[in-house]
């Protein structure tokens, strides 16, 4: 038979698309793009040969189905297989590899679960294609806003609505997606940390009790396009100089506001756009994104009043127009409280040294927990690196977040 | 017979390819384009009505000769009809239609002149599609370093080599350009001042004696991309928050140079890019181009000064790579004092008020004084403003420029 270990690093190249994970560029599979399909389809024919059931629903989320009895409810295990743009091969992949290794685990030393056991692969989690995160979690749970998200288009001009069509679903349908949850009774996800909390604190297994959530925003500066030869200082309109403290500003900001409150606010100008953008014109339009992140709003609060007070100040000292969008503002999401017992319990049997912790990133287990009891492991990554062809973490601690779920099912189930 | 104003409002239409000079996007003619192509040859067209001989020489500059002896030396008029993106009607174009309206008025009032007069329209002026400028010019005069560009390439991956052979000329045989230039004795341009020295002075005319060409960087500066939501402020390698103080320190240190020198100095952060550019990743990656230019090499090299000690000190202070490329240092050109000596006394004998000045943009006129004795007159446009939709001259001024170059010829030929 074959080994943990083998079997853990042949799946994860198998998911990954690769014969090696060594991959200067990392992975590209974009939500709803042709490799996101590919990676898909390589987990059902995994999921095939462990004799379990798949399907794929209406938003494109796959299920692979351990059915024992159709009358019990289910116990769903997952995350997803896209990533950002020259991204690593463990972010989402890891919570399905460990899914399915743990069910692979257990069916090989004749556990007989009580309820149903489904390994979910949420399609889109990523918002690096078009701006918007789990799409595919969002449609299953009822969450997705389709009149908000249709027509949001990549940097091909390629709309949600077109790309989830062009992937073979059907967008004029994709809420179907929700019947298929109905039996779902609790969820679970494993997931690499993507910080440096565990790694810090010298431990092996973290179990999330809350989730930040982020609050976004796009500005738009406007001010003239003009010669950069013969335009005087005193009399541009230079849209980036402008705008551009507020970068700096919103880092000083930040940590002046984590200096007085143990570093629990992240914040970052992540989209910075320039127009024309060439050698000899004055930038006439500036467009940032600026992703804001804490577990307590009143943290991101304090630093949104910092960005609307130097919006004000520069419009009345400089000759701009600049728009404030705030394109996303959302609360902190609590886990189940009985199932964090019960994942400490679990993990304390299989020997691992644990920590309760939060999570700064956001996740399919998000949505999940609007519709059922839902819990949220870590297991560590090297250096905390991620979205990052450098993201790494090895199979011991692959193996690791897989037997804490493997022992919490059956405690459980 | 067609009053002045109607002709030079007609033609100013015909060189831009419109029936409608307001356009709200502005005009795209980039070099070696189907669009620059498509004016030269509307150019052509309107030469061959005032009984001109047109040829299009090896770099693609279109030439219209008024031959009176195959003996004589030339003098030669002209401008470019390439643009921005998005730029405006006038760049360019006033001093090519200057040239043909003075021509033509010539010709009506039956002017014979004692040496050949020729009007070039010079290709791919501006650098906004290669960041590369006068490349037309630069062939013509033997300036070309055809191994040093003829693998940039512009947004789309197309190398200026590539654009030469599609715009039907031969890459191969540029250089042969400079064959048609031996004859010429002298060169005078016409162009909208793209500033509001003339508008601030309440001048008709400027004459320029010197001008200012640019010190050009590109500063690339390296961190780590990681996620927006995980990776803690004090862990961060952001390429975004090291850099981005240098726009404002160019911006201050360039204004202090000026107080103490008499507004000389101009300096922009005028391209910006950012990577990976998505809401949720730190950006590991910033590119930006800076450009500075004066006729005082001085006060760009104190400016140079600052930018490499920022550099140093960021280098030091956090956990980036930075590398600076130097892509452009050139000495001012000194225009010929005996041609602006008889401008200004052929603009005096038409009555126009007029100033001398500098040009703190670079022209066609550059490259021409390297092999004959050249001039350059300016008029002033709306508000300064140019390489913009709004850029804008009314058809007085540029028959005021026509005047003078036409006074010029009459005087001196």
């Amino acid at each position: 038979m074959i080994s943990d270990n083998l079997w853990v690093e042949e799946t994860l190249k198998k998911l990954n698309l690769v014969k090696d994970m060594n991959q200067s560029n990392g992975f590209t599979r974009l939500g709803f793009s042709k490799e996101e399909n590919e990676a898909k389809k390589e987990f059902q024919s995994i999921a095939k040969d462990l004799n379990l059931m798949t399907h794929e629903d209406a938003a494109g989320n796959c299920w692979a189905l351990w059915e024992v009895d159709k009358a019990v409810p289910i116990v769903a295990m997952g995350s997803h297989l896209d990533t950002v743009y020259n991204g690593g091969g463990y972010d989402g992949v890891v919570g399905v590899l460990s899914a399915l290794t743990a069910v692979k685990r257990l069916k090989d030393k004749g556990f007989k679960p009580k309820k149903n056991i489904a390994i979910i692969v949420f399609s889109c989690e990523e918002s690096a294609r078009f701006g918007i995160s789990t799409v595919g979690s969002k449609a299953l749970t009822g969450l997705l806003d389709k009149n908000e998200v249709a027509n949001i288009t990549d940097e091909n001009g390629i709309s949600v609505r077109e790309a989830v069509n062009q992937s073979g679903l059907n967008w004029g349908k994709i809420e179907k997606a929700s019947l298929d949850a109905e039996k779902i009774e609790q969820f679970i996800e494993v997931h690499i940390e993507q910080g440096k909390k565990l790694i810090n604190n010298k431990k092996e297994i973290g179990i999330v009790h809350r989730i930040a959530r982020p609050t976004r925003f796009i500005i738009n500066c406007e001010g003239l396009t003009n010669h950069t030869g013969t335009t005087e200082m005193k009399d541009r309109q230079d849209a980036l100089t402008a705008i551009s403290p507020l970068i700096n500003g919103i880092e000083k900001t930040t940590n002046q506001i984590n200096e007085k409150n143990a570093s629990s606010l992240v914040a970052t100008v992540s989209t910075f756009s320039v127009k024309p953008n060439a050698m000899n014109m004055i930038p006439g339009k500036v467009s940032l994104g600026i992703d804001i992140r804490s577990t307590d709003s009143s943290l991101k609060n304090e630093l949104v009043d910092y960005i609307r007070s130097f919006v004000e100040k520069v419009k009345r000292s400089r000759n701009v127009a600049i728009k404030v969008n705030k394109i996303a503002d959302d609360l902190p999401v609590e886990l189940n409280e009985k199932i964090q017992e019960n994942l400490f319990n679990s993990c304390n049997k299989v020997g691992f040294s644990n920590m309760k912790m939060n999570s700064g990133a956001g996740h399919d287990v998000m949505n999940m927990s609007h519709i059922c009891a839902s819990g949220l492991l870590f297991i560590p990554c090297t250096e905390g690196i991620s979205h990052n062809p450098r993201e790494y973490t090895s199979v011991s601690n692959i193996l690791k977040g897989t037997k804490v779920l493997e022992q919490y099912l059956e405690d459980n189930f």
